[in-house]
């Protein structure tokens, strides 16, 4: 692909008018339209889009009707894009290279950014405000209106303006339609990689969506024994084996039994390691039954409802000796631990090819989300000029 | 001391009929009277106790008048003894070893025990048992009834049984009134150890007992900078800073604000790592709020009621990436880690002299009770025979 023609000078410092699909109402498909576009403000840039792809949080957050949910906004927040020109201050990008919008923010200045420990940026903490990090939008209608941004991303535009804490460089042989994949779902489920996951170790899965497949992924390239897979959705059996998973539990079919008491007695204790990819705090409870006494850690990836609590026994937490861990983009740093996985699949390791089971052009993107909802897609590509 | 004098082969295979204070009645003062105490079993030595001190589990249990209270009980699990006899297929004690008798099994074969991941033996899991491991009693009273053993050690009473699994063998050159503290308090507040406390950090301590002094005392060698006291009673300031604490808070006078909210004050943003070291749910809730984001550990030590819950948010789980673990016996393992203690008491590092605050003979053991509970003592000392 040649990056120059991907971007241009001429627009540099002015707003853009080009194509997006917005949100406008809570459970409604996505209305493609012309939007305004302002240029990056100080520590920004702003940057073409070149696919992008539809992760289980867009669908989440055009359904909730109530705040964080607002309307209208530009959703989207898995893409690769090439950058067309940059704020004041921005020395780390110029036009023309290719990035990966993140939306855990990497400053790398401040006490966590520094440290090998967090990958929870403390100068843009993150949240799931529907603005820049500045509180100010960089979209707006035709009419004047504003239109909110989505977890400092907005990928759902043919041009979008990202902080340069959101932006990781790629180099440009990546193939887009595969390192977006890396903006969310997969990266998250590369929890499998802060939660060291050893060879010959067992590892329990909640939900085999993108993020459960991508933690059966790296549990297979880390040469675990029994990688065991829980869904509601029986039809996840077969594609979960190209992913890794050895053993499956229909959630929907376990008669009497707790999924956790299968799951213990398939693993004589516990698995070492429980994931849990749904976002529901009762999978999180039934993940923490089933960990192995000892030395089970059980990671939660998945984004439950505000206010949602979480319950254990205390005899539980001190007598079974567990750990439990919330890992928010799977504990991945993203620009430290990004190319990583990207070298990985260039080496033909992590093998990113098979969590794309769609593609579709932009005036099409309503129907990835139908398919994501039914359970048809794992991940739909949108390429935004195909 | 000579160890010859401790033990006698005379005895070996008979009862032996000895002193014990025996626990006839939940919040009683315990009876000094005399026993009969059977010969060790296959796997069993028979440990005469030199030593004893008091922990407040013992307080506990002897308050607890519905299972797994039990009466009539000897109670009593921080001890050093030197072993009178032993049962059949034990190989790795002889008559005259010193030993210190832990309530957490060690057995050296079993998955757990053959991993350097887990100190929960699979082969004779912990309970609160009344019982040895395989279920009977090796205490009687002089009208045949049985008594309860108490954490597989029961160590008030001139003679007890103890499985070989449960007892560490030390050198005779320990002193026993020190030694003693390793079978539980000290132990489990060397979580520091697990917790892997690194010099510089910040340590929070719910609860200045002996368990959190303990704790203090690893953090202070462990470099920690910044060492958190948390207390109800202000009398603790002067006594913990002895033990490397370096800010006391004084949980009765916090005014509008939560403990937590001011630790995270404290901290800039919560402290690295948090130890809950009094059994108290609603303090582990505490404590996980105040544990850095990020990186932020929460050491669950103390021993709540059964049956209480510990509630937390999921946001809070996922959003702060904070962990939560639980370390029975400071997630130590017996038989390898207590002689690593020993041998830093010995090099002069840990300092357990300034635990032992009492020491008293056997026929004052109430003493030691009534010195724990109204907080007068850390760890008061039981001389068997003095």
């Amino acid at each position: 692909m040649d990056a120059t023609a991907l971007h241009s000078t001429k627009t540099a410092g002015k707003p853009i008018k080009c194509r997006a699909a917005v949100s406008r109402k809570a459970g409604e498909p996505l209305v493609i339209e012309e939007v305004m576009v302002a240029p990056p403000n100080s520590g920004e840039a702003r940057i073409k889009i070149i696919c992008t792809s539809l992760c289980y949080s867009d669908v989440t957050f055009l359904k909730l009707k109530d705040p964080p949910g607002c309307f209208p906004r530009i959703l989207g927040h898995e893409a690769v894009g090439v950058v067309e020109s940059i704020g004041d201050g921005v020395s780390e990008l110029v036009e023309g290279d290719f990035v990966i919008p993140i939306f855990i923010p990497d400053c790398a200045e401040c006490e966590d950014c520094t440290s090998k420990k967090s990958n929870l940026c403390s100068k843009f903490p993150f949240t799931v405000s529907p603005w820049m990090h500045d509180g100010s939008s960089r979209f707006s209608d035709l009419n004047g209106d504003t239109l909110y941004h989505f977890l400092f991303v907005s990928s759902f535009a043919e041009y979008t303006v990202v902080h340069v804490a959101n932006l990781t460089k790629i180099d440009q042989s990546t193939p887009p339609n595969r390192a977006c994949l890396l903006s969310c779902g997969v990266s998250t489920g590369a929890a499998w990689k802060s939660a060291n996951v050893e060879a010959g170790s067992t590892v329990a899965i909640f939900g085999l969506g993108s993020i459960g497949l991508a933690v059966a992924e790296g549990a297979r390239l880390c040469g675990a024994a029994k990688i065991i897979g829980i869904d509601v959705n029986p039809e996840k059996i077969e594609i979960s084996k190209k992913f890794g998973v050895t053993d499956f539990v229909d959630s929907k079919n376990c008669g009497e039994k707790r999924v956790s008491q299968i799951v213990n007695e398939m693993t004589g204790g516990g698995a070492d390691y429980c994931f849990e990819c749904v976002g529901k705090a009762s999978l999180v409870e039934e993940a923490y039954s089933c960990c192995r006494k000892g030395w089970g850690k059980t990671v939660v990836l998945g984004v439950d409802q505000p206010g949602s609590k979480l319950t254990f026994s205390s005899h539980e937490v001190l007598h079974r000796g567990k750990t439990l861990m919330g890992s928010l983009f799977g504990g991945l740093k993203p620009k430290s631990d990004i190319p990583i996985l990207i070298q990985r699949y260039m080496d033909k390791e992590l093998e990113l090819d098979k969590f794309v089971t769609h593609e579709v052009g932009f005036e099409d993107i309503n129907k990835a989300f139908d398919l994501l909802v039914v359970g048809k897609s794992l991940r739909c590509v949108i390429w935004m000029n195909k």
